[in-house]
């Protein structure tokens, strides 16, 4: 699969060992945040501009720029997110994410990068089994203001193809 | 959810990259132990006044202290471990640790510090496919015996609220 | 279960991170060709020589030889490869890789090292949900060519005793 724009080229290896340990730490919040149900602090991690967007596997494949779920500017993530934390009309569930396999790809030279995660997301319903509910990959533009690290873009590409899809949480 | 004591604070970045890396390392020799069935080698991992336990997420989010296991103290642990390598009642398995998203959350002036980390239990039975077994966070509280990393508290909080609740293999 | 010739012994700390990091570079770039499918770059992640070795965990503790797959040298590797990817007998499915629980188990004075890595494979069939295909363990011997890493030998254990035996899609 080749999402336009995320091809790697050459960086320097110490370089690129700093930014996965920054992406790292970065991913590992951005989840603790959704899995804690903490929603509303989820706009946080995006830029103002910020793009976000989740999509299956074969869409992305076929260049297609619909998706599950699009959001553009931060303010549109905040509705979402207010919209989701308040009317909750999914059944109660737990999510837990572990991510990894962080590729630092291409370092831009006003300090910005994109990467890729793979991420698992796993699902519990109160009776039920912990189960997969996505499989997928980040692609992500980084950049930095202040100093903190925050999502230009973040495409959540899933491989899963059979999902509950009235579920709209964050992934 | 929160456990009571695991708040964050700041800390510098420096020192909880090299702590973070000190506790993946740690998570990976203590999943090794428990996934070879090595488990009389587990109480090692703790301190002599250590406590164990594991609980499911609801009861830890009602703050109630009853769980699925509770220890105190490694000879206790020690009891644990012999108890089940020696009268294995259960059909045989094999089991799979994966551990992420490590979060550093607070270090304390006399060097302990406490953490977080998710992980994914698989379990594969004799003639059956590979399941999680479990799914959830580490919340731990660490200190330095001697150079090395000893847990001083280890409370596994899982997701999965359907499990095999006869199965009192340590997580 | 021990793999004979895989057992650790003391390395310094400074040097085992900094190989474990290397590692965990070195197995998402390799994740990320086979998930990506464009499995005729796999061999090179290989040195001309090199073991290649799928095998079941009840087999790899009862030291027998024979696995799903063995392959030794590049040559059969490539072979392999084109076979799969131009003559695809199986149904359409994306894989995904989570690697984690890096462990450097010893380093040799020519630079060589031994290292052993956790993993699950994620499989979704085109209609069908994302299910665990394979989770286990690689064994692996690495090498550096030319400033690279390069793997002199990859035993990939797995611990699922029912899998689709048809699938030869490397691991």
């Amino acid at each position: 699969m080749k999402i336009t724009g995320y091809e790697a080229v050459e960086i320097d290896r110490a370089s690129s060992r700093e930014l996965r340990a920054a992406v790292e730490d970065f991913n590992t919040e951005y989840c603790a945040v959704l899995d804690s149900g903490d929603i509303e602090k989820w706009p946080d991690f995006f830029t103002e501009d910020a793009i976000y967007r989740v999509t299956a596997r074969e869409n992305a494949d076929a260049n297609l720029p619909v998706g599950l779920v699009y959001a553009e500017g931060r303010a549109m993530l905040h509705d979402r997110a207010v919209a989701i934390s308040r009317t909750q009309m999914f059944a109660p569930r737990t999510t837990l994410h572990l991510c990894g396999n962080v590729r630092v790809m291409r370092q831009e030279p006003d300090g910005s990068f994109i990467a890729q995660s793979n991420f698992i997301l796993l699902q519990t319903l109160v009776e039920g089994p912990t189960t997969i509910h996505l499989a997928g990959r980040y692609y992500d533009r980084f950049v930095r203001e202040g100093g903190e690290l925050k999502l230009k873009e973040r495409q959540a590409v899933y491989d899963t193809t059979m999902i509950a899809t009235d579920v709209v949480y964050p992934v």
